[in-house]
């Protein structure tokens, strides 16, 4: 039985997912919605059979995957509903989940299961698109409260086929351990390095070591691809803000005070041991 | 001319240090001063010719390096001011440097140089040390106020030979700027893997993508290594607290009163393009 994908924004996430299913045979046609210049891309690239309008191309699909923006995903998602055949799925790629699945349960009869494949690279672009990107990745779907199982179920299988781990939890659950194994990590990076840009000006410091190259590799992330998931996390991510500043304060104090700090490191390199279990 | 090189602490750094002299044809014998167990391993390994103790080995030398703890190091520099013979430098590769220049200053005649090879590994021991370990890294050079122009120039010479980048600064400075880029990103790494390990508890968050793994390397690094560089740059690493902290308050602020992190992101991705260049 022929089968359909519709991939709405074809950038690296939604290219690379396009490569996947048809690497996997799922996918008998894969058709892309995007900007007139990135079809074009996608087409010369292989990444895509053919590009098309939204209103075009989605009553064809068996499964949408909307790729692109978190804002741009909320603003597609109530177009979706007249458009869908029966028995099609509509999932997405989006960062953070909670505003995306209000959106999604506010649309009437849209079949939509959210989803985060957290995989990435440091560039981003159809251009760097490989079938491979989800291999081994964690891949969280996060159904509505009213569910339909067979389509959690049909979800996980194709996740699964292009070698992803897919990991099914409320989108409150997926907010929540995000901002705090995600952004919060993203917003250190930043702060660090905005704040050693305040100390040095525009020269760079001549004595960094690798550890500094580490700690600032997220912060070459641009604001671009952080606004809308700041927008969409605020509450869980000023929570983690929060908590590491009570951290910070006391490993602060406890250096001023000329007390010792091996508690703090004894928990930390415990944590940093079992993440790499 | 023959020259013997004495190495106290024959660890990663001083075990490196004895091979790259050797393979950079400087020094015809390499004498350790360690504990028997390391010398042992150092002999066997083929990085010292020979393992003695300090009263025995340091009358010998033409160069000393002190390469164990700071607190060590500041230990050991009383001991060689009768020791050392005529013409003979002394230097150190500890992490902090104005500690280790108060000492030196304070021992009668002692031709010393601080030292601070900005290299080293995820591993430690003299199992782990390779002559080729300071290639292209800075090895920071902090005469004392009184210095011996000569001695200087003889130990940036030798840096040089084992591929070093010598880079000659007042201690102040270097500890100055290494509280910012090498002891800030190793606490904020401890502080967000101490603040994880609180909030998850025993359990490792099953969605961590590679951004946490980078951002908890350093948090692996054990408190032992550590205690000594806080004890000694106590008042410059507060400092740098205290600015990072400012920094994470305007951007908690920013956050929660939902005005834009535009400048704060364009002020990071500016300072790690350019550590980059």
């Amino acid at each position: 039985m022929a089968f359909t994908v519709v991939v709405v924004g074809v950038g690296l996430i939604g290219g690379s997912f396009a490569l996947a299913v048809r690497r996997a045979g799922l996918a008998d046609r894969v058709l892309g919605v995007s900007s007139p210049a990135t079809l074009e891309k996608a087409r010369n690239l292989g990444v895509i059979d053919e590009g098309l309008l939204l209103e075009e191309a989605v009553p064809q699909a068996d499964l949408v995957l909307l790729s692109a923006t978190i804002h741009s995903i909320i603003e597609t998602i109530p177009r979706l509903s007249g458009l869908v055949k029966q028995h099609a799925l509509v999932t997405d790629a989006g960062s953070t989940k909670r505003a995306i699945m209000h959106a999604a349960e506010a649309a009437p009869g849209l079949p939509f299961i959210g989803g985060h494949p957290m995989a990435g690279k440091e560039l981003s672009g159809v251009e760097q698109a490989e079938a491979s990107l989800f291999e081994g990745r964690p891949w969280v779907l996060t159904p509505p409260r009213d569910t339909d199982e067979q389509g959690v179920t049909k979800l996980q299988t194709i996740v699964e086929a292009i070698g992803a781990r897919p990991l099914v939890m409320p989108a409150e659950e997926h907010d929540a351990v995000v901002a705090r194994t995600s952004h919060l990590p993203q917003l250190l990076s930043t702060a660090l390095a905005a704040s050693l840009d305040g100390h040095f000006g525009n020269e760079s410091p001549v004595l960094a070591g690798p550890g500094l190259i580490d700690a600032t590799r997220l912060a070459l992330s641009p604001y671009s691809v952080w606004k809308d998931i700041l927008d969409t996390n605020r509450d869980e991510i000023t929570q983690a803000m929060s908590d590491f500043l009570e951290q910070w304060k006391e490993q602060h104090a406890r250096l001023a005070d000329n007390v010792d700090l091996r508690d703090q490191f004894g928990k930390a390199t415990g944590f940093a041991r079992r993440l790499r279990q």
